[in-house]
């Protein structure tokens, strides 16, 4: 039976995230529907990793199961036009029977978009943090060095996170922009705690502020106490932009669990 | 009485346009209603152009006149508390009683912008009109030329464009961008037709799809036919982003009617 991966796009601001709840309605449920509708019967999709109400994703990556075989256009063009105006299949593929989209990732990527205009933005209220006073980008830049590499992110995973341990690995995370304009940060690692981006950019904004020095980021993440640490951003500036595969599954570094891809940003 | 200018960002999605109309919500109203409750009293404001339902603004000028004296912060912040989250004040300042944002205005800055990936974008479904073809950018920047300098623009004019005549000034239409992502056209001129940037953004999208050569634009605007030119780009890529001033009116040019200020987009 034919495996297939879809790179998805969505505008998560009238969801309740990406996982079907009881709470409203998901994406996953939107896109079951719509795939339902086309392949005449019931499809269950897996995704690379949940995203919260609010979020959005330009390459969210799902997979599912299907004994139709359809050429690969169905999937994008024929979904497209099922799907509601605010999800899109951005590409498909087939891909091996084995392929898993959280356990075959070998890291994402986000971004977090932060208006730093000195008034609100309409045109940006859905997808960016605004933020009135100027934040010192430079300072924020540096700042965020002290967090890259593999650390126990206790500091910034939110409390009913359910994953087994903290330890993560950061490989990037760059600040960019103007103050005054639009600033973002660019996250990337190989898996992710509950919020942990968003904790993250909200400790960094302290720093932009000026109401912390840059050394006190590196304090934060050396207590693993997630009360040290600056308040969660809000959803509607997060974007799931990439997440990245080889031919398998990623092999495994000692001491990392079951569940270091557990992610819920 | 001060005059005060206001600089005004708005989403147009859910409008029916600047100007009050019997059909729906306009931009207009809600700030006139907003300045109401702030000053306590009926407030009638005019605007440098009319933007069309859809259509965005970054850079709409607006004034009115008010005999409450009120610190400026009242007319960003304390407007800003009580418009809709699709409208918003940038800025404020007080202006000579004789300052009119439309025949005080010496020209006015557009952006139109288009998503050209290959399939849908959710996210800037409000903002960009979606081309999937694959655009040729630099042809399109080249035929732009052909369309700068001061002519009579009649076949980018709606057919019910009310301006006693069609001879308008374009300083400015660069194409920027990539294709398979996004390309926008910066439009500045000193006044605009209605539909004017939007047939311009149509005419020039038929050379960027190969449909058309390069110096076809430039016999579309000789013809002086609407029936010419490509079709009108859709209003939801279009933003109004500034509008220029000097210290009084700009003097007027030999040939100028009263009416080269009257522009709709």
């Amino acid at each position: 039976m034919p495996r297939l991966k879809l790179v998805l796009e969505y505008d998560g601001t009238r969801y309740v995230g990406w996982q079907v709840q009881s709470n409203g309605r998901a994406i996953q449920a939107e896109l079951q529907e719509a795939l339902g509708k086309l392949l005449g019967g019931p499809v269950e999709v897996t995704a690379a990793g949940r995203t919260d109400s609010g979020v959005h994703a330009t390459g969210q990556v799902v997979c599912f199961d299907t004994e139709r075989t359809l050429p690969l256009k169905a999937y994008s063009r024929g979904l497209n036009g099922l799907l509601p105006e605010d999800i899109a299949v951005v590409s498909a593929e087939e891909v091996p029977p084995e392929f898993d989209p959280r356990r075959w990732s070998r890291g994402k990527r986000y971004r977090y978009w932060v208006s730093n205009r000195p008034t609100r933005s309409p045109l940006l209220r859905y997808t960016h943090w605004a933020l009135f006073t100027p934040l010192q980008v430079e300072a924020m830049a540096r700042a965020a060095r002290h967090l890259l590499g593999r650390h126990d992110y206790s500091s910034f995973r939110a409390s009913d996170c359910q994953a087994a341990h903290a330890v993560r690995e950061v490989r990037r995370l760059d600040v960019v922009g103007a103050a005054g304009d639009e600033v973002s940060f660019v996250v990337e690692g190989t898996a992710f705690l509950k919020h942990m981006v968003r904790n993250l950019v909200g400790t960094l904004v302290e720093v932009g502020k000026g109401r912390k020095p840059e050394a006190w980021v590196a304090e934060v993440l050396a207590t693993r106490d997630r009360t040290k640490a600056g308040p969660t951003a809000p959803p509607q500036g997060l974007v799931l932009e990439e997440v990245f595969y080889g031919d398998g599954p990623p092999p495994r570094t000692a001491g990392d669990s079951a569940d270091v891809f557990d992610d819920e940003p």
